[in-house]
């Protein structure tokens, strides 16, 4: 045979030419788009080829054309773990001939040898074909040649369907050009990409001040968070503490007897990774805590740090897993001339590496086997690549609900990599985009290919290690609009609270992100009952997230023209459009600050003649709006924005006061 | 050892994820670019390997930061025939050991164990070096750890580049990551980038009116050509033409007697592809033509058209070659309901598929051992991909500076996989695009990434096939207009004369683009005498190509704001930005147009506050213009454009006169 003459090529959604996997949650689907052509004028065609990795079976759906030798065809997935598509193409010389046929009868041309042609391309099918459809095609094959019949019949005949059709079906194998090796898609639950986190400090829920809180009062807190809204509670790490070079109060050097210690610095006589803290409880507690935290809906997510204080045991049983130096000392972490003596790194290169990796992957294992589902990783690009690819794929291979999220405050080509590699949720730069440029720039990179094949960030406004200064010197007002952005801009977001919600602001020192009296270091109290914490408009935020679609999806988000720099619009749809928000926030949390709006109408489904509500799902208001131009005025005083929610078919006046 | 820490990612300039090569012609350079990064803080390094494909030893030149992790590395290709090229990486531990030792001792910290450690490095650095270096490193080592020299002194040798430039030859190879398989570059000779081309059929060159053209006529026709400034003289086949089924004038099917049939009817009695006309003359007028073409600084592109006329001796030779239908006839050429009788396509799919691919390459081989170079593909998009992939690939392996120009007025798919399987020139779309923004669109996509990795265009305003409507409707204005756009917006361009210099616009039809009188079935004969011919034209325009770089090349193409859309303003560079070109052309032939045109300064190198003299290389005329806003007047009756030189370093109007 000749070679083949189909060509395939700029396959899409596709990440690094296929060596690492696109992203998506059970239930989604994969919009596969493809050119496929070939030479000379035949027709071609195609199937998009698919399967759970697991499974033996192909399942397939038709390639359709959409102009220009691009061609399309989807599918949704449902299991969670990883699937495998590809793209097959093929030169289709019976549908050639079907619609050269149609051509030259039109034409009134003589087409006798044509019908011989034609039975020709069918008795090729039928040879393919099971015997049922075989025996159609051969009984086709007869009628077309069969001169009793009429020529117009015959013509009918020949146009049919069933031919092509069948050629669909049965290809000659020896045309079919198959891309090779499939592309992946690896498919988490649908908290990957819709979530809302909590993050608090144990240590600091007891009811008492001064006194260190326990598993127990984490309980006590959890109705809080519930109500809240919130889905994700994050702990820091609640395993023992070391005591060699602990850190006081502010970072300080030198700790005082009763200074808790850095949860960071981990391990101690009671234990490491595999242990937890004494003050805070036993295992048993925090199997309640676990327990308690499901029932109300929410699930807790572990920190994990590999890293060891000096107390730890591995560094007793395992010196092999550490960098010696030449006077003997193990190297403690370093950023030169910056010293962490409190922290010894893993040493990933030694000999040991493998049993090393073993018991690393161990310590995922043991608090799974508890019950937990997510990850939050700490500092994941100051290890080795290879080591989380490893990682993630091992437990995905047998739990595949298992979601990581990668704290690596790094390069974006490192932040980048580690979503590749398997992390579900990445940490990003959205605490540092305060601008209407740098929101709109950053917002559109990230929720267009090929960022949103694989990255799914999760939006924190603020961290332990992170008070930015917006939040720093913006009061209540910036507080609110980092909340109203972080929540709509992002299907996943969290807070460190209750810092948040009582608008902690104090810094270290000038020009410092680090918070003054931070948790890290130090136990605190937090008066949950101030008449000015933001916990009820958080709730009120969160509950529209879970009302409506476009703001639990990274999809569709699109940027409007405002003309005011202190003003940004941006609207939202589901995967299926049944609806859009527009958000409009104040970035200025000192004045009002008033424009107007030009809306890109298609992007919110609105026809251009009709007039439209628009319903601010924050304050209960309702406009109506007309065509592009619209008129926004926010006080940062009184509403960081709107969270409008479009609503169609408002036919005059009128109907609006009956609008609900 | 543990996995490489290193990564490698979006290697640039990069076609198809390497399956395609980057094209480039001798003497141009490779600017690579590359992400390489690594988990945590360590110091990494990188190399740029290449070589001629056919030599076996890799060239190495280090990759420099350019930052964000993005590294850059350059090469210049100079053998014709295939080069590669890729990327090594590697973390470097001992210049990561150098740039904290630095921040040590900077900070005053104890250095005594890090004088250890350096010299480890050195001494693991020596292991891997030839003995001289070895030797170097050994003594830096006892010098770093000799207790009797001063903490200065040791700190100095620390910090000095014998440790970094030794690292950066000798690294561990179980560290180095590469990138494979390496990338491809097609180098080919310069005019497969800069050509200038001029079609014309030889029959059409007697002096007598109604006489049928020879070579010897041609012969006499080459120093009108060479006076225009062409360098690649193009000729369409010039082989023996079929009778059967032959075409009359104006493609009527019935031809007289006399009737001189079309070219591309290829074979007859005297013969077929490797064969000429007998009414041209004999192989020996052909020699001479081509010896006397060269001797004008000119070389002759030949027509490959791989079909056939009835009467080609393939039909009867090779009857296996075609296709068969079931009537016993050879099926013709068809486009239902059109019918091409007088063509027999090959069926490269036939079972003596090989024979036919060695047969058609023996016919390239055949006019290549009479000297001709330079090959215009008629139509290779009819025929498979692979074919010319297996055709051009075996040609350049043994004669890498035959060119080749696809003719490929296909959808872009077809189009651009064309190129990158090997042709080095190709027509397109060029004749269609006559609007600003058609203009600036098409020609931003074709001078940038990834087209302008591996897409050479070569724009015809019109040929023997395309008489476009702005030409028919135009006047003489339309084709200067014309002229300029294709001279200057592409390195290499052509034009089918005489009929262009002569402005022949009239079409078969209304609203078809077949010349009346077409010479693709008729003699013609042209009167280049007439006074209103463009060839003094074609002659200046084309000399300014000659003498200024940048309408050499297409790199560095730049469209500049201009507030009328009927003028279109862009500009040029060199690779090495000594020169720079602003052109302006008025798009519409029929009135005077006027505009401010908004510059780009730093496209053409000139400072905001400088006034700068741009110099119309047409008219000889000069303006001194300053800061980015200038006016521009352009009456297509007299000027259809500017081709100005930007002349710096006029520093005031005083200067402007004495300005040569």
């Amino acid at each position: 045979m000749a070679p083949i003459r189909v060509v395939i090529e700029d396959i899409e959604p596709q990440v690094d030419g296929g060596s690492a996997a696109v992203r998506r949650v059970s239930g989604e689907e994969v919009k596969v788009e493809v050119r496929i052509f070939t030479d000379g004028h035949d027709q071609i065609d195609g199937a998009l080829l698919f399967r759970f990795a697991k499974s033996n079976a192909w399942q397939t759906t038709p390639l359709l054309p959409l102009g220009n030798d691009l061609w399309q065809a989807r599918f949704t997935v449902r299991e969670l773990g990883q699937y495998e598509y590809t793209v097959c193409a093929w030169v289709d010389a019976a549908r050639s001939w079907q619609r050269d046929f149609k051509k030259r009868f039109a034409a009134a041309q003589e087409t006798e040898v044509d019908f011989v042609l034609g039975a020709q391309h069918a008795v090729a099918l039928a040879l393919r074909a099971p015997k049922v459809d075989a025996r159609r095609l051969t009984e086709w094959a007869n009628a077309l040649t069969d001169a009793k019949r009429g020529r117009e019949e015959r013509a009918a005949l020949a146009a049919s369907a069933i031919l092509s059709d069948y050629a669909h079906r049965y290809p000659d194998p020896q045309l079919v050009l198959r891309h090779e090796p499939p592309l992946k898609v690896e498919v988490e639950r649908e908290r990957a990409r819709f979530s809302t986190w909590y993050e608090l400090f144990p240590r600091s829920t007891s009811a008492m001040p001064g006194v260190h809180g326990t598993f127990a009062d984490c309980e006590a807190r959890l109705a809080y968070v519930a109500a809240m809204g919130f889905d994700v509670l994050y702990l820091p790490p609640i395993h023992p503490i070391g005591v060699t070079e602990r850190k006081g109060p502010n970072n300080h050097i030198a700790a005082a007897a009763d200074d808790v210690g850095s949860p960071w610095a981990i391990g101690a006589d009671a234990g490491g990774h595999k242990a937890v803290h004494p003050q805070l409880g036993t295992l048993d507690d925090f199997r309640r805590l676990l327990t308690r935290t499901e029932e109300l809906g929410m699930e807790i997510a572990l920190d994990l740090a590999f890293q060891c204080s000096p107390d730890h045991p591995y560094v007793h049983e395992h010196p092999e897993w550490f960098l010696h130096r030449p006077d003997g000392s193990i190297q403690y972490a370093e950023n030169p001339p910056k010293k962490y003596q409190d922290i010894y790194p893993f040493n990933f290169a030694s000999d040991a590496w493998r049993e090393l990796w073993v018991e690393l992957k161990s310590i995922v294992e043991y608090w799974m086997a508890e019950g937990v589902r997510i990850f939050r990783v700490d500092n994941p690009h100051t290890k080795p690549f290879a080591f989380w690819e490893w990682l993630i794929a091992e437990v995905r291979q047998t739990r595949p609900d298992v979601i990581f999220l990668a704290e690596a405050f790094t390069r974006p080509a490192a932040m980048y990599r580690l979503a590749k590699l398997g992390f579900g949720q990445s940490y990003n730069y959205f605490a540092w985009r305060n601008t209407k440029s740098e929101l709109s720039e950053y917002f559109t990179e990230l929720t267009t290919a090929p960022l949103s094949e694989f990255f799914r960030p999760n939006l924190w406004p603020n961290t332990p290690d992170i008070l930015t200064e917006y939040l720093q010197f913006g009061g209540r007002a910036a507080f609110m609009i980092r909340l109203v952005l972080a929540a709509t801009l992002g299907a996943s977001y969290g807070i460190y609270g209750p810092a948040f919600e009582l608008m902690e602001h104090n810094a270290r020192e000038p020009g410092s992100e680090e918070y003054l009296d931070s948790e890290k270091y130090q136990l605190r109290h937090w008066n949950l009952e101030r008449p000015d914490s933001l916990c009820d408009f958080i709730a009120r935020v969160n509950g529209i997230r879970r009302e409506h679609a476009p703001l639990q999806t990274n999809s569709d988000l699109k940027f409007h023209r405002i003309d005011n720099d202190s003003l940004l619009a941006y609207s939202k749809t589901n995967a299926e459009r049944s609806e859009a928000l527009l958000i409009v926030v104040n970035l200025d949390p000192q004045h009002l600050q008033a424009g107007w709006v030009e809306l890109d109408l298609r992007a919110i489904d609105v026809v251009a003649e009709q007039s439209f509500q628009v319903h601010d799902l924050l304050s209960g208001t309702r406009y109506l709006w007309q065509g592009a131009r619209n008129y926004v005025a926010l006080d940062p005083q009184h509403a960081p924005g709107h969270i409008f929610r479009i609503r169609h078919h408002v036919r005059s006046e009128r109907d609006f006061d009956y609008f609900t």
